[in-house]
């Protein structure tokens, strides 16, 4: 039997928990109450600190996202932390893998197998630099998914995201087009997935809705995993409405305004109540759209 | 008292040693030796490989570069395998995170503490997609380095670092100017370089030396992370004729064809030849420039 797709699970999903929130889990021992990181060991901490904010929170979710920086950053200890969170996650909320790698050849394989067959992620996030030979070895594997960075929601985006030149009245018919660099990799991501088993998507920041809707437009078909809502200051509402198409599914993360909702022993009450209202102004953006 | 810089750390051991070679530390379980792996645990087998080659290797080499797909995909017992295997790596050589970590924010602070602070790597490679926000937070400790991606030498690095137009006729008057996303990334991680405390670098390819001489003009103070010399059939003496000068040091990497000199009981003796050939090979192409 065919193994599920990604997507089709990620749509099975959010249909029947009516959310496209994403609940980012970024564990930062500054910001974790006090009485759960208190003579306890970053490990222990971490540990406690997730399996309440997922008890309280998957029912809300159709993912979670897991950055690897707020695990790593504590060695062994971490990486104990982020297998360990990894077992409290419910069969059907769909997991990423945050990581953003971007290697070539063996390493990219080693990327790949240490998220999707050692730590079993459902899907990761993956950096572009390096061309197709940094995506490839993450489009293996039929039901697995790869979030290719396209239109970051940080102030520095433009650096690079920005090179080339606007389409502007010279269209698509110059060699090379004019168009900007994030506008290429949403092209070629998506030429990549038609050729390949179907398994990228895009990440495209919650800041700009204009470049959502554009991008959108580019790939018609890919999944967006789009953060920047909440704490970054990303608007709900536009984001569903510039980028969720009948074709076109998203993922909407967000980690500090729901972590970090209350800082007492209510702190994952507090979670959930954050996450459920961010999950119903998700769902009125789309029946509104 | 001023912590030393990377780069006077870098050529006080380059100088002392006459070697421009950087052992890359990549422990691929199916190619090391199968009296070290057979009925060991995936941990032992890469400390006790790695102990042997940095402790056959180390007076040939400026520095070592860990690769860390190569122990994330083995989990918490990679995890220790690579704090061990820092612990074996003598003082005096620098080490090299290769981790090419691309991302913002507290993230990225996240992942230099990874690095330099939890690891004690001295520098590190990352990824530029994001722009500044990805690079700045690497370049806060005086002592420590980042080499940002460029011009990488692998098949599929046109896909993306080739976009834009060439300076051709027009020179730089253009606005934008006519250039490739490689040259824009060499010329800004240049300028901040100069507005930073100066830690950063360039990782550029040995498989195009056209590219390299390019790129040491567009940048002509930075470190360069030289990987693709070996295996990946990048030639020593052209690679040091297009990117060394007086300004520009080079670190050239060499990995597979170290590593992998002898799959027998005299691995590591092999190792040690071939590391000692490839900084000869090196040391004769500095004399000849």
């Amino acid at each position: 039997m065919q193994a599920k797709s990604f997507v089709s699970r990620l749509l099975s999903r959010q249909s029947e928990k009516q959310s496209l929130l994403c609940v980012g889990l970024d564990p930062d021992l500054t910001r974790i109450p006090r009485f759960l990181s208190k003579g306890q060991s970053a490990e222990s901490a971490i540990v406690d600190f997730n399996r309440e904010i997922i008890a309280a929170t998957a029912e809300f979710a159709c993912a979670f996202k897991l950055n690897l920086a707020f695990y790593e950053v504590h060695g062994v200890a971490g990486w104990k932390a982020l297998e360990r969170t990894l077992s409290f996650i419910p069969a059907g909320v769909l997991t990423i893998a945050d990581g953003k790698r971007g290697d070539i050849g063996n390493t990219a394989r080693f990327y790949a197998a240490a998220v999707f067959d050692s730590l079993g992620f459902d899907s990761c996030t993956v950096a572009p630099y390096m061309g197709y030979d940094a995506v490839g070895p993450f489009v293996e594997r039929p039901d697995k998914c790869a979030f290719v960075l396209c239109r970051t929601s940080n102030s520095s985006a433009d650096d690079f995201q920005l090179h080339g030149s606007d389409a502007g009245s010279h269209g698509q018919d110059t060699d090379p087009p004019n168009e900007r660099l994030y506008q290429r990799v949403a092209r070629s991501v998506s030429d990549w997935n038609a050729e390949s088993h179907g398994q990228l998507g895009l990440v495209v920041g919650a800041t700009r809705p204009d470049d959502l809707a554009e991008v959108r437009t580019l790939a018609p078909s890919l999944p967006f995993l789009i953060p920047g809502v909440g704490a970054q200051g990303g608007d709900a509402a536009a984001t569903v409405g510039a980028a969720m198409t009948t074709r076109g599914s998203v993922i909407v993360n967000s980690s500090r305004s729901i972590l970090y909702a209350g800082a007492g022993v209510d702190f994952a009450d507090r979670a959930a109540v954050a996450a459920d209202s961010l999950r119903k102004e998700l769902k009125a953006a789309v029946s509104s759209t």
